[in-house]
C-alpha cells in the first residue's frame, strides 16, 4: 500500500472542507501530492462524502496524468489540479469548493481586495480573479484550460503561488492551495471567511480601502517565512 | 400496500428539505409521481414534519385529481402539483419551499440570472419568475392558477421543464422539480444556494454579467444528457 | 398550584424562542395570559434560559399589575406586556425578542412591507413601526410607555391586533403576539424570517413592490378566520 | 498553584468565544487580570482551542510584562493586552476576535453607530474605530502600538473604557473588555450581534439615524451603575 498515508490525508481533507461548511452536495474536491514519488491523490467524481473511504481516493502521476492506483474515476476537475501541480512546483495540496462568498466574488468578476488582517494573515495581497474563458477553451479540454487561465493570471501578476495561495475562477469559484493538503484546506477556509467579511465591508462602506503594504507584510510575514513569530515554533 | 415505496420516498423527501434548511415551520411540501400507475403522493396539509409518517402521505390520481389512498387532507398546494404533473409530462417529483433566498428573488419579481457554474450545473439558463397573478386568478382556484402561470411562463419561453427544473412564483416563492422526487429535492437545494450566491454577487458588483452560453452548456451537459461525464456512471 | 399549566406553557415558549434562534444571551421574554383568571405569567428578569424552571415564572394580575405568584422579579419589560394585555383584549400571549432582522427594520425606522405570501400567511398587511419615543416617555415609565406607543400606532392605523399580530418598536425591536403564547412564538418566528427575506428582496430590487390586497387576503384568510382551509381542521 | 482559578477562568473564556461562533481557526484570544496580584493570564500563541488546557495559560506581570508562570509562548497579541491593562485601570478582562461583522466595520474604517437598544444595553454610545496605523508603528512593536492607537482614541473622545467596553482597530478587528473576563466575553458577543444588525439596518435604510441620548442612557443605565434595575440583583 504505497500511498496509504497520502490517501488518508486527502480523504480527511475532503471531509474537513465539508465539516467547515464549504461544500453543498458534492461540489468540492481536495487533492494532495507526494512530490518525491511524483504523484497526487484526489477524490473520486460525484461520490457522496458520507460514504467515501480513504481507499476510494484515486492516485495519478503528475508527469503522465495517468491513474497509478484506484478503481474509481477521479474528480472531473482532475485536469485542473494536474496543471496546477505541474505549474506551481512548491504546492503540495489543492482544494476546490463552491463556498458561498468566494463564489460570489468570482461571479462578480472581481479580485478579492485585501481589506484587513484576517485576509493578510494568509494571502500576501488581493486574491486575483481570472479572465473569463474563451468559447473554444470551454468547449474542449475545459478542465485543463481552467488550470491554464489560473496559471496565466499568476504569471501576468508575477506573484508566487505560495504568497497568494488561492484564485477565483471567473463565473465559477475558488481554488486554494498550500504546501500541504492541510494548509490548502486552511487557506480555503480563510478565503471564504475573508470573502464574507469583504461583502459586508462593502455594504458598510462602498469605497472601503484595502490595507497598506506595511500591514499586509506585517501580518503575512509574522506567520510565514524566516522571521515568523506566531505560534509555538 | 400498492404505493408503499412511493409514499416512503415522498416522506423522505419531505424530511430532506427540512434537514437541508429549506423549511421554516411547515412551509414546504414535496410530492413524487408514479407515472406507470398515473398517481402522485404528497404531504398532508399543516402536519408537523416531526410527527409525519410515510403512511400519512396522500395519493392522488393525476388524471382525476381524486384521492386514491390516505385519510388526511392533502397539502393545500396540491392543485399546483397536479397541474404541473399534467403539463410537464417528463417530471416525476416536485418540491415547494419558502427557502429564504429563492423567496427573496421571487419577491423582487426578478428572474434568477445564471451568474455561475453552480447554477449552470443544474439549470440550463436563468430560473424564470412568473408574472403576478390577476385578482380573479387569486380569488378562485388560486392553487390551480399558480400552476397555470408557471406553465404559461415555460411555454412563453419555449423551454423544456427538465432543462430548467424550477420556477419562482412572483411574490410567493420557488417550485423545483425533477425526473424523480430525489432530483427535485436536489434542485431545490441548488436553487436556494444559487439564489444566495446571486444576492451576494449583486452586492459586490451591481452590474454583474451572467456567464455565457458556452459555459452554461458545458456545465449543464457534463452532468445531464447523453454526453455527461460527471460521476461514476 | 393554580397556575401550573400556564407557567409550564410560558416556560416552554421562553425555551422555544431560544431554540428557534431568536434570542442572544438573555434578550427576550415570552408571556401568556389566562383571561378567565385575569392573570398572565412572564419570565423573570435576567435569568439564564439554561437554568430557568417553570416554577420561576412570575404571575401577575392584569387588572392591578401586582405579582400574584412567584418569588423572582418579573422581566423588566413586564409593564409593556401589561399594557398590551389591557389594550388588546383578544390576545393571549406576547413574545419580545431582539431577533436580528426584525431589529434591523426597527432600527431603520421602517414598516416591514408585505413583500410576499410568507409574510401574508401570518400578517394581514405590513408590520408597522412605532414612532420614536419622546425624551420624557423614555425617562419615566419607559417600559409602560413602550406599550403606549405600540397601542397608539395600532389605533392610528385602525387595525385589529390579531390581524397584524406584531409591531416593530423604533430603535428597539419586535413584539409579537397571538391568541395563545404558542401562536405568539410562531408569529415571532415568521416575523424574523419575513424580515430576513425583505432585507434580501431590497438587495435584489431596491424598488420591490408589496404584493396586492387580493393575494394578502387569500393567504391570510386561507389560514385564519371562518373560511380557512389550511391544515387538518 | 497561585493562579489556578484565574487560568481556569481565562481558559473557559477562550472556549466560550469559540462556542459563541466568534472564532474561526485560532483567531482570537481572551485574557483576564488579577489586579490584586498585578498579573494577567492569556492564551498561548497558535494552539488549537480543542487541545488547550487551563494549565496552558500563560501568566504575566502587568508591571514588567514578564512571564511569571507557564511554559508556552503567550499569544502574539499579548503586548496589546498589556498596554490596555496598564492604561485602562478598571478593566479585568480582554477579548480579541476576528468575528465577521465587527471585522467588517473595522475594515470599513467606520465607527459602529448606536442604532438601537441592543447596542445601548452594553455600549454607552458608538463603538469607535481607531485611525489606521503609521508604517513605523506597524514595522516595530506592532502589537504594542495597536494598544497605543486604541488608548489614543479613547483619550481623544474622552470616554471611559467601561462605558464603551470595545473598540474596532481599523483594517483589523475588535477588542472588547470588561470588569471581568466573563463580561469581556459578553461584550464581544453583543458587539458582533450589534455589528450584524447595523449592517442590515444600512441595507434597509442607508440614512438610518442612531438613537438619541435619552434612550441610550435609559438602556445602558438600567443595566449598569447605581440605578440599575435589570436582573435579580
Amino acid at each position: 500500500m504505497p500511498y496509504e498515508a497520502l490517501k488518508e490525508a486527502v480523504w480527511k481533507a475532503n471531509r474537513d472542507i465539508v465539516e467547515a461548511g464549504l461544500v453543498v452536495l458534492t461540489w468540492g474536491n481536495a487533492s494532495g501530492a507526494d512530490r518525491r514519488d511524483g504523484v497526487f491523490a484526489i477524490k473520486p467524481s460525484g461520490v457522496s462524502y458520507e460514504h467515501m473511504q480513504p481507499s476510494d481516493m484515486v492516485v495519478l502521476s503528475i508527469e503522465t496524468g495517468e491513474v497509478v492506483e484506484g478503481s474509481l474515476r477521479p474528480s472531473s476537475d482532475t485536469p485542473t489540479h494536474l496543471h496546477l501541480y505541474r505549474s506551481f512546483e512548491a504546492i503540495g495540496g489543492i482544494v476546490h469548493t463552491h463556498s458561498t462568498n468566494a463564489v460570489s466574488w468570482a461571479q462578480a468578476d472581481s479580485d478579492l481586495p485585501c481589506f484587513g488582517t484576517t485576509h493578510a494573515d494568509h494571502f500576501h495581497g488581493p486574491v486575483p480573479v481570472t479572465r473569463r474563458m474563451w468559447e473554444d477553451e470551454i468547449r474542449s479540454n475545459y478542465e485543463h484550460n481552467t488550470g491554464v487561465v489560473i496559471v496565466e493570471r499568476f504569471e501576468e501578476l508575477g506573484v508566487d503561488a505560495l504568497s497568494i495561495p488561492a484564485v477565483l475562477v471567473a463565473g465559477h469559484g475558488p481554488f486554494a492551495w498550500g504546501d500541504t493538503v492541510e494548509s490548502a484546506v486552511e487557506n480555503a477556509i480563510v478565503l471564504e471567511e475573508s470573502a464574507n467579511m469583504a461583502v459586508r465591508t462593502l455594504i458598510v462602506n462602498r469605497n472601503a480601502e484595502p490595507i497598506g503594504k506595511a500591514l499586509i507584510d506585517k501580518h503575512f510575514l509574522r506567520k510565514h517565512g524566516t522571521d515568523a513569530y506566531y505560534g509555538q515554533g
